[in-house]
């Protein structure tokens, strides 16, 4: 397959899951998606576990203005630079030419600086640990559902803090509670790593990612976590007195993840029939589907469902039963495998009889008939645990079985002109790497981990020098 | 006082308690406030709280873009008519300017139909039912905190029916849903009425409205519920084919409730002190102050206040703890007082030895001493309770001591140029009398109530005259 096909192709599977699935729809405006029910519920699932995570670490949560006046996005010189060329800006209100232009918010740091440049006076307001659950906009030219589209849902992290140390443990500790998220919630594996110069965050000293693998072998950037250093406290001035008594200018994070999670999810978990969600993120880990007969009595059958239900429910888990009676079974069995559910019930007629009921399983599609009711709902919470568990690993055998470490560009090329995934190399700091993955390879380098791999005589793929001071690697494609 | 003072001196008590509970700050955009962490909390337990109902009542929650083309507005007569003068616009995007320029969303209907018209084929697909949470934008000229600002969040329900009767019963259960929240959870007393055709949605046929009453004696219209018949659905197109097989237009609702209803929680409850926060929206119903004590160890206090905390948490009670060392005791009370948490308990050496507290109340602002902690779970709980009935009745009472039978304009001058409140009338249904209202009184018809009281014999107010015809209204200043 070229790579042109290859790139069509990924891009079809990623819409056909997503479309199929109900979990999104195109929109009327430019490169924005409907997100429908079963996309918002996982949504809603992902936003419930994180912002439990993000409480519990010490954060509370707060609403800025959607709109930020232009000139503030200008006061950090490097932010703007970013920033400005994809913001969507309000000219008219009320009926009038604005005096002065407003944004959409493509990201919040300027608008909540300027707040916080009025809240914080003494050592004693810090540290100030805020959260925002919000919409915002990046006026994109190439979209695609979840992955990239111009408006997007988010939560983002701001902090203040009275040392640059205290700070750099923020920017540690969240990067690790969204890969905790990733791996624990959505079985996505994810390596911590630390962006370069060239693709941190527009006016951050640093900037920490969780670089994931996904199905076809492009890299996807799930989360970020920036050091903001005072860049954007001397742009708003956001000074505190010091316990020491002197006038100090505060010390910044900021982190994010947002609905491109759920592409994630599509991309990192899917077969040839569609969507398979980990029982934690699914909005029900169970269908039950009771084999109604046309002009019968079914009323047993659907008794039974409900009895089922309600004894699953008692145990933690969450059930739907699809009791509608105009469509046949088997166009519900391929919906709740499109939508990824991870277990299906079938109760029918016969089952009733026999007390038992048939069971399908979808990482692995396998299907048992004749499982009996007696010890369903332990049975039921055991597999759910099993496909959690199955779904990680899996991701994790891919990742590792695409994996390559490489020690020049030629075996560098090799990886990426075949089947995709992480090269891991050793680099000597050299920016004409970058350069060359970008021209030649339509690559990049996506971080460079805190977990290393490779022996201290490995040489730098650039310039096949061995040295201490070269740093790890890992290249890939991307979305 | 005169009208005046009364009217700066109501937007002060708003503003003042806004401010120094925390729950708002001004913000640098035009209209637009900012949400702060206590004020976002309340907002959290109220979504908590209308999103399960919701979900009970069979909608699902969805997103749809933040950005309306322009067109879509003008699609719908009364609908731009009444939306485009609040509209903010946005006319260049990614560098360039628009060849088709975007509001932001002031409410949803017109695009949602878009989106609507490609789900709703046949009668199969019917009833829609779905909601949104998002924040609108509508261009204030005057704006006031949580009442009124520019930029809003909200819940907008919408939905689609193959009949029309099913459609109004929809309108007639989300109202009542309102009711049930308004009353039940924020207790605050509501009357549900129809708007009058000058006072309905742009857009709709009808227009159901939750009137409450604030403690300055305005109104405020808490949230409304809209019967849009096949408006929307003949402008965009909606139709399916009905179980007869005949194309037909689809039978619309929309509902909603925004953060201007922690403005009727502040409105309505509040003293000399400050807000007032019903316990079952309060972000958490017990504070517990430790008395600690300079250069001393006070670990046997503070190990005490939190088996307390973990006492009362495990009776579903939600509790802060505040044991911040450089901020007084008496500094502390008066925060929890201004932010209105409803139950303050103290815990001090002394009460160590004799195993009991000091509990404060605060709808009523009593203190009682030497509580034993034996049975304080089931003490607080009950008290909790009886500060939610308690902030209801009162509530009630002041409505009821501030709603007065008019027969006749100069009854009703008499009551809107006194203290306020609401008067009850019948009406011929003459729009004159709106002229009237609006131009001696800034005052308006607020609904036609569903719960009439008046006799069948009480004169049209504005002609004098006695009909079957004459319908009940009630008249108040509002927000």
């Amino acid at each position: 397959m070229t790579t042109k096909t290859k790139e069509a192709n990924s891009e079809s599977i990623l819409s056909d899951i997503a479309i199929n699935a109900e979990l999104a729809d195109y929109s009327p405006v430019k490169g924005c998606m409907v997100i429908r029910p079963h996309g918002y519920a996982i949504w809603e699932s992902i936003q419930k576990t994180l912002d439990k995570m993000i409480k519990d670490t010490g954060h509370e949560n707060a609403y800025f203005p959607l709109l930020v006046p232009e000139s503030f996005l200008q006061k950090e010189a490097e932010h703007v630079e970013g920033f400005a060329p994809e913001c969507a800006v309000v000219t008219q209100a009320g009926g009038k030419e604005l005096t002065e232009k407003y944004v959409v918010r493509p990201t919040s740091e300027t608008i909540i600086n300027h707040m916080f440049s009025k809240w914080v006076s003494s050592y004693r307001d810090l540290p100030l640990k805020l959260n925002q659950w919000a919409n915002v906009m990046r006026w994109e030219m190439r979209t695609r559902l979840f992955l990239r589209t111009s408006e997007f849902l988010w939560q983002e992290g701001h902090t203040c803090h009275a040392t640059h140390e205290e700070a750099k443990e923020e920017v540690i500790q969240m990067i690790n509670v969204y890969k905790d998220l990733l791996e624990n919630y959505l079985a996505v594996p994810v390596h911590i790593g630390e962006k370069t110069d060239s693709e941190k965050f527009a006016g951050a000293l640093d900037t920490f990612t969780i670089e994931a693998l996904m199905r076809d072998g492009k890299a996807l950037q799930a989360g970020t976590s920036h050091d903001l250093g005072q860049n954007f406290a001397k742009a708003f001035d956001t000074t505190f007195t010091s316990s020491e008594n002197k006038l100090e200018h505060v010390w910044q994070t900021s982190w994010g993840v947002s609905t491109r999670l759920i592409g994630a999810i599509i991309m990192g978990h899917h077969d040839e029939v569609g969507l398979i969600l980990p029982p934690k993120v699914s909005p029900y880990q169970v269908v039950i589907i009771p084999i109604l007969k046309k002009n019968m009595d079914n009323s047993a059958v659907l008794d039974k469902g409900y009895e089922i239900k309600s004894d699953l429910e008692k145990l933690g888990i969450s059930v739907k039963i699809d009791a509608r009676d105009q469509i046949s079974q088997g166009i519900k069995f391929n919906e709740y495998e499109q939508k990824g559910i991870p277990v299906r019930l079938v109760v029918g007629a016969r089952d009733l009889e026999n007390n038992q009921v048939e069971i399908h399983r979808r990482d692995i599609r396998s299907k048992e008939k004749g499982i009996s009711l007696d010890g369903l709902g332990e049975l039921v919470k055991n597999l759910l645990d099993e496909i959690q568990t199955n779904l990680l690993e899996r991701a994790k055998n891919f990742r590792q079985e695409n994996t390559k470490n490489v020690k020049n560009i030629e075996e560098l090329a090799e990886v990426l002109n075949s089947s995709g995934g992480f090269a891991r190399a050793k680099w000597n700091g050299d920016v004409e790497l970058e350069k060359i993955l970008k021209e030649k390879f339509s690559a990049s380098i996506r971080c460079l981990p805190l977990e290393t791999e490779l022996a201290d005589d490995y040489p730098c793929i650039l310039s096949g020098t061995i040295s201490s001071e070269n740093k790890e690697i890992l290249i890939a494609k991307a979305y």
